[in-house]
């Protein structure tokens, strides 16, 4: 079995120098993530052009200091590289044929959107056929952590171009891996999403049982993150998990279950059995049937409360458990 | 509900001035953890004393400087406090006699074992009536960790017992817990230990998956510790499910499995759902029947590939994703 | 919420006679299933035509007596309803313009195939704008039970055309249901599949402990299948569960994993937490991977076997229970 | 693998007449189930002793005719044969400490319970050092099963004591099978646990997926038992999930938790993996924290329906799916 054997956290901008610099770096969505890099590429002395169809967007990112384009094909002739962000593959698809439209021959683009690997072959085969090239680059991390530059980049695609993107990786994130063929980066993201997804249940898993025995989520959070059993998801869903800490969100679970339907689909096409994983769906499906949907996903914590809670207690009878 | 209002992680040694200072320090079982704990308290300058049934464990204690007692009643008498490491409920329960019987007052006894609540609960109370304090005391940590004092204690029990024992945690532990009640201790080591089942298995799962689309394991654990999807078991475990790492054992499987009938029975106690806790279970059982009992519990690693791998295929055929 | 108040499994022809009799019933699509319900309807009297893509389909259903139309314009104009049994959307939807554009008014289409109902709601669309009537109506039953009439028919749509169709059904089924609004027979069809899911999975689970005891699949099978944990799955896979008889294929795995995908999606859609569905996938998946696709769903017994056997064990040791 | 290939349903006295008839027969425990075999043994002319510790027992099996013995030891001396249906371990030993004082050799004790099979074990040696001999005979069926005399037997231990007790059988149940060496009774019968287990929660899923899409829970048994996803839960269990049915109580949650354990530790013991099984474990104990610890095992269906509805919505939001 053929493995990936080129990964490098490189830090240092080897042979950038050679190459033509990349200054004006344009953006195609200009969400939350999209505008949070930008501004970061803005202070490390890009000039950054930028483009969302809401006009809320626009204005945002005019104010930040960014140059508004009025459609993507004039962002095209405004810049040397162009960073996507996107909701759906619908939105991937129809971008792809503006930029191939576009015809210009040696564009660069970094797809960081999080999507299905055949939606992003779909659109890098567009734009190749008129010289655009796609680099499949997800990013690892939220929005707050993207305004603040804590960004992990997991860029796939040809190894010379990524190279020739450092300086831009740099502008917007703390650290970047180049993870070999284009899809290696989605792939890794899917990973990445596996484990988000099983280790924030097991959080909430483990913070019921404590609250059961009177431990406060907090006290059991604190004690726990720095042993064996500690976990990314416990130290910032953990918290989340009491006093409806859910309701402040930084991954809707209407939107998380785009995420869930994408992983569990590769594992189908993998031919992998991930038991965790799946045990996980019945718990995003009861928090969307819950009403969660606008919600954290640290809501799972609710579900599990829920479902076993003396708040639903059938009858009047007490269990020997709550007497003690 | 009540809950747990005292958590200080007391890294200063406040009142314990006007206590009177324990000097010597008695371990009853010398296995790999009650050595290496004595081995530092013995760095710290207390005077350790120490017995264990077998004759190798008592001649490795004496090597490196510790005094052996012949047996538990005679380490009674050498001691100003006990710290108990031990296999089996059976093993404490004997302990628990022999220290009652001894009639030392005031003699209190840290016990660092994982068994079950209501075993100790049972050995606190045949101690007590004879003027013996047990407290529950389990540590997270394993042996090699042990050994660097890279430990932390757990402590329940009465609070001035608690604080009067600081200098002895501190002497062989980096960092210890005040959790409250008596059994406080061992309900905080059985959510590590759930949290501990169930990372294995997540870390198994998206390494697996990363190995089929050609990822080698040490790659994504270097990628995705520092991400949403880390956890300690991704960056301890994770190495060791390439190569057979498993065959370095810090966990036994056949160990491991009473450890997880300990948190199977705590759930069902404490009346709470824990489904990814609950889909765990089949693979450690699959573990043991693939013959992994001397193992790390790694190994769960092999079972997920082998009941999906190459080295099963029923035929000749080949699938689509190993062409690829 | 409203609930389905109409399930009559009409066995008589109610107020069938004031209705046109349908004496001409067109088939497109004649594989296994088509074919045995086309077969069913010439000994029950009526002039069957028939459509397929492949060439030895058609021999083979001339050859049984039925009337080769040559595409299925030309069948629209022979027959009074039609019946579709088709393998994909894609299928569904090409069948639903080619029956739309042959305009004829007031034609009843019967859908039998297993698809989203998504896919069979825009077919309905395409039709009903020229005045086609397409009816949901999924079948119970393998091919084998075809042949022998011993299907049911979960039929959906409007009551009356319903009503008026009890003779066809009765040509072909053993018994049917009018579940009410069109989507419903899915919906039902879908309810089942989740539970063969789960069923032929629980018959691997206890057969395999059987076996491990020393109690061969066929006693168990004959002792449990009249008792409290009897089912349809344990009487017909449990004893394909013994000497490989997942390779007489009466569900390919490959197929299967599509039906799979249908209920996972139906479930995250209508929000509902099936934990035992999901703990199915992983095992599916699994058979996939160990070159099950082509071999019968009873494979999964093979799946939960390796996975924790002598035949993989690791080392020469043998575990407690071998010896017994 | 030896396997055990001895099955014989035998409904028919093949040897039996050389063997001395048993005509008295004696019943340790009359509860439920105890009483209702009592009757149909007298129905079919045996003599029928009885003690059991409570006196309403005692009253109600002297009304129903039979012969109420002061203790064990006088019930031993009035008997040829004994029936035992014991609530726990600790009532199993204690009687076959007595039985096995009482010193009458060649008695035979037909032992019903669903108790673990080192405990039966246990009993068994202690018996037979005073030539008592134990066999293992657990029953399927339910107390209103056993007073329509609708029991299966799963006997057992020596063969030629299970042929000599066939008239007995006969006389309380509708079939028996001999499975063999001791113990295999109970083997039996915790497979048959096993698939309960699951078939349990799965109608669960299915008729709460029906709910869902507004088919009734009693249209979606009619429609589905007699189809591919039959099974007897289905036809038992499910009526009772709609309209709190589970306050008719067949099987006891709180009971069943001991049903479940004992399952669970056969897994571990016999190295098996059962997926399904485990991922039932969740919603029993969830069920249990809801309060449904006196409610029939159907009260599963609640515990689905609560953890994901309407009633828990966590504010005024509405879900798509409400709106359909």
């Amino acid at each position: 079995m053929s493995t990936n054997k080129l990964v490098k956290p490189s830090k240092t901008k080897l042979s950038v120098a050679a190459s033509p610099a990349f200054e004006r770096v344009g953006f195609l969505g200009l969400g939350i993530m999209g505008s949070a890099m930008a501004g970061n590429l803005m202070k490390a002395g890009f000039e950054v052009h930028g483009f969302d169809p809401t006009t809320k967007a626009r204005q945002r990112f005019k104010s930040a200091g960014g140059h508004v384009s009025k459609d993507a094909a004039e962002l095209v002739r405004s810049v040397d590289v162009i960073i996507t962000s996107l909701p759906s593959p619908d939105a991937l698809i129809e971008t792809a044929n503006v930029l191939a439209r576009a015809g210009r021959k040696g564009l660069l683009v970094i797809e960081t959107s999080t999507l299905d690997i055949k939606d992003k072959d779909a659109a890098r085969d567009v734009m190749a056929k008129k010289g655009v090239t796609l680099l499949d680059c997800p990013l690892s991390g939220t929005g707050a952590q993207a305004a603040r530059k804590d960004l992990t980049v997991y860029a796939s695609g040809p190894a010379a171009d990524i190279r020739r993107l450092v300086p831009v990786f740099e502008g917007f994130s703390k650290a970047h891996f180049d993870l070999g063929p284009f899809g290696n980066g989605m792939k890794m993201k899917l990973m990445a999403n596996l484990l988000v997804a099983i280790h924030n249940v097991s959080t909430a898993e483990a913070l019921l049982l404590g609250q059961r025995w009177g431990i406060k989520p907090s006290t059991a959070v604190k004690v726990l993150s720095d042993g064996a059993g500690g976990s990314r998801m416990l130290q910032v869903r953990g918290p989340m998990m009491e006093n409806e800490g859910w309701k402040e969100v930084t991954m809707k679970i209407s939107v998380w279950q785009k995420d869930m339907k994408l992983i569990a689909q590769a594992l189908a096409d993998a031919q992998v059995p991930a038991p965790l994983f799946a045990a996980t769906i019945p718990l995003y499906n009861a928090a969307m049937g819950m009403g969660h949907e606008s919600n954290d996903t640290a809501a799972v914590f609710d579900v599990l409360e829920k479902m076993s809670s003396i708040s639903n207690k059938v009858a009047g009878k007490k269990t020997a458990l709550r007497k003690r």
